[in-house]
């Protein structure tokens, strides 16, 4: 099966806003992330809100296999046509990585169908994110947990229909928990909402999230399934009157 | 626990143009409906397309424990305003019955977050809904089957989230299957599809079906649960860094 | 609907052996169960390991709808016979509740398939359970979470099949979580799976804690479903050879 | 990612019985099963019930990647010995393909933990396995449904938990329908159970089931996940007294 072809979109607002964002991501979140997949091997691009169509063109979601989604500031500002382009897209087959703060993003919460909503605090919490399916590919290569010294707490109730496989719940020093890792299936597209990443901590640059947003898009990668075939139909069978 | 109090909504134009309909549902689908929940000993109000506000209010939903929803030809007449109401009650808890062509409503797919097609024909298909999950609540009362004379087929793939859990599978005599009663969640909400209900048959006058729609509307009330809350929080253990 | 027969089981070992829990049990832990649940208004036996049978004759468990079990260190005293029919008769529909260190009886494994072990601590951590399912009928009447002072730690991964609903999640001030509340089908038979209660603390006289426990019972109390009726089967439908 | 090691193990008898089947199957159904593997470039052993440990030593099992199991007659002459050391293999992560009648399996009903009964009828249906999860990898490669001209019916309620997925659903031509593909994790293995395969029937010859099974078997390999590491732990955070 030939590799999955990768588009990492970002908001890319923080990095040129915020210095201390800027200064860990230089190139923005994209770029730190497009380097990780492709030390992995895939074929990725890039594209940002800015660009035209958001970077989303028909052409450029054509050739996306799998999409990973980062955004936090500006979800409104995503167009309506580009979020219905994606959502089709992922209907038809396209996997979707969404990273963080994308939990509140339009496409998410469209795919979802409930508001995304759930409990924060900045400024530092531990993190502890433990792996409950161990045996799942997107759990391949870890250990026990991955440790992060310092994130953005999210807290339980995550209101999202209840993943299909969770595969990560997450601890905070806090005193919170949250699900962390969660598959789900819309139309032939896989789904994989991934919690860390807060644009001021440099969560994307340690190795374990990297493996582990590798070994998502791995997973969403399209498979050629079926066709999506509805509409009127004749009967295969000689439909008879019960006697 | 207090009964749930039900309202039924039907788009009611069907009956109103249609003799062949109005002559199998005179008063409409939603009496039809109204009178067996009522007959259960549950409190029943109806709402029609036609009416202010569809007959959705703020009020009427704030009154309403579980919906009932069949609507047809014409879905995209349903205000953005009211689908939104409606989501938001469900997301709080109101529970959603959404039967037979009320696949396509405004409602069912903003909360399903897919385009929920299906194949389809019309002209009497003989169907039997096997139950898959006997002890399941929606379940109760009924025998291994409900058999239907005739019957609109609705075909697979049905473009929806895997159901959390499947209670029932059509077979047709046209050759095909359809997974035709399927639970959600969504919020606090609990919602239920449930497949048969051609405007053009009797089939909620058939006294199984219009069991299967009273144990939905008992399983989909809903239950006082811990309150919707979310936010910016402070933690409730002393952070402190790591040794 | 009548109100279901509960039947609490409990090992009873340390109750008898060991001071410190008598102090806190001095009739028992299922004395203490039994009395939440009769407050509750429930129906109420209990039936404990030494008796004959273990408590659970045919008779008994006939006249049971909802079993609570609680062991611990004579798991493997409980007679094959007795197992094998406290899971004929979850299969037929009766509900069962497994509490703490049951996830280690032979019941609970028979029915899980799986090894259902996990990590533990005894000592003390505080245990906090996050209600991720907010609309559930076991969360009713909660907040947002409970709250225990003390309690052994369970930490995942738990070798158990992934829950089909997830209620509860529990953070430990060691740095470990734990899917605590877990609802399974098998059957007819509905099984809840709840984490806290180690025996040398008062969880079980936590109103809260009765509060679920009660929750559960009421959950998994049977419906009278559908026959579970197999075997071999006379054609429904006419079979012609396809043209 | 090498390719997965698999083992086909069949009962074996039932070809060496009946003239009828041996002219199906001359060599065996594991024979037919292991070439078509093969010849997707897999790298295939074969095992039957009478050889020494049914050809499932500890060494052969630690070599198998995934397991195809088929048996009808002769579940209960395999051994305990041999259903523990295969569970065992499943939960560390051996992924299992159960065929047809092993649905009755030891392996299968251990594994499940309920009676995994259905109904049935031999005589040729017709059948027809429509495809209810079209994205999914184990469909990859089909249309949107099978059609085998002739098969024995398995009919509903088939008694085994909710499959994690559902990716088939059989259509019978004598009215029945089943949940033909289901998958299921049970520690870090992954299973599936497939429905077609009636030994008196040339079903393992169709391409297209053929196609499923090494689509199963790919998806069913393990990944080499987290350490299932249980047991007594320290804390991974200092512990103190709530306020």
């Amino acid at each position: 099966m030939p590799l999955p072809r990768v588009t990492v979109w970002n908001e890319y607002r923080h990095e040129l806003q915020n210095p201390q964002v800027r200064e860990i991501y230089p190139d923005g979140i994209h770029s730190t992330l497009a380097a990780a997949l492709r030390a992995a091997g895939l074929e990725v691009a890039t594209a940002t809100l800015d660009e035209p169509e958001h970077g989303l063109s028909a052409e450029r979601l054509a050739q996306t296999d799998v999409l990973v989604w980062w955004g936090h500031i500006a979800h409104q500002e995503v167009s309506d046509a580009v979020a219905d382009r994606v959502q089709a897209r992922v209907l038809e087959g396209m996997g979707l990585v969404v990273l963080h703060s994308g939990h509140f993003s339009k496409i998410f919460r469209r795919l979802m169908g409930t508001g995304c909503d759930l409990k924060w605090r900045e400024g530092g919490d531990r993190e502890r994110l433990w792996v409950v399916a161990p045996g799942h590919p997107i759990a391949q290569g870890l250990g026990e947990y991955i440790e992060l010294e310092r994130e953005e707490m999210y807290g339980e109730p995550f209101d999202v229909p209840p993943p299909e496989t969770l595969v990560f719940v997450s601890w905070f020093s806090g005193g919170e928990v949250f699900r962390s890792g969660g598959c789900y299936t819309r139309g032939h597209g896989r789904i994989f909402y991934f919690r860390p990443g807060h644009e001021t901590l440099p969560t994307y640059h340690h190795p374990q999230i990297q493996q582990v947003i590798v070994n998502a898009v791995r997973w969403a990668a399209p498979t050629p399934g079926a066709a999506r075939a509805f509409g009127n139909r004749l009967p295969l069978e000689e439909i008879r009157p019960s006697e």
